[in-house]
């Protein structure tokens, strides 16, 4: 399915944000959020639009991956909860977000589409790509 | 690990909805959402936190039964979108939201916890819980 592409989708002509992993089927992108350090999106490569249009073998690559990347956000970046969504209402390309959270964060206990909670924002780890990067490289 | 109970947590106390099928491991519910019908939630029994603190065959275990809901709910209310997600920022106990996501519904497309886009309510999909249970109970 690497080659269903839709021209209108940005995540089927651009990347959709700073890759750090990629495989023939998906890639991880670093999303750039200075109140959410580490927040990742899951993208699968060919514009599918739900989990259930894959058949249960990529379903099973895809979350893989996800739990990877949900298991290197919490080594490197210690998070006090760790949120996972696929959506895809605005862009119905399928793609995960794995969001690091804090209990001072701008939305907690709200998911971070909700209202916000606080203005304040209390340091946050450095986000190192490198460091992410190395800790995706033991993915297949 | 299903001994794994906290007394505080009201996902450990009650079943968190009108439960539709559950096993040793998991149970699915319904929630009682009028702009959100066949919204289900899928519910690990023991208190883990996150998906990363399952084993691989637990985790993989849980997602089987949130993409059978996810084709269950496409199925009998064909939804415009389906969106997942875990957060547990208010219950840090594992679950699972899949919610059926219509082009003119209150959210969207925001997530259902985001900015109300519009108040008026079309006519939806009736829930029958029986036609859910059915859907659902091949799953072992």
């Amino acid at each position: 399915m690497a080659d269903m592409v839709s021209q209108s989708c940005e995540l089927c002509t651009g990347p959709g944000g700073r890759v750090l992993w990629q495989s023939a089927c998906c890639r991880v992108v670093r999303v750039d959020d200075a109140d959410y350090p580490g927040f990742c999106r899951v993208i699968w490569n060919a514009h599918v639009r739900e989990m259930t249009d894959l058949d249960a073998v990529d379903r099973d690559t895809l979350m893989r991956v996800v739990f990877a990347v949900e298991a290197a956000v919490r080594q490197l970046f210690a998070p006090d909860k760790i949120n996972l969504a696929s959506f895809g209402n605005m862009v119905p390309h399928l793609h995960w977000h794995v969001i690091p959270r804090w209990a001072d964060d701008r939305h907690f206990p709200e998911p971070i589409w909700g209202r916000v909670q606080r203005e304040d924002r209390p340091p946050r780890p450095v986000v190192d790509d490198a460091a992410l990067i190395r800790a995706l490289a033991h993915l297949e």
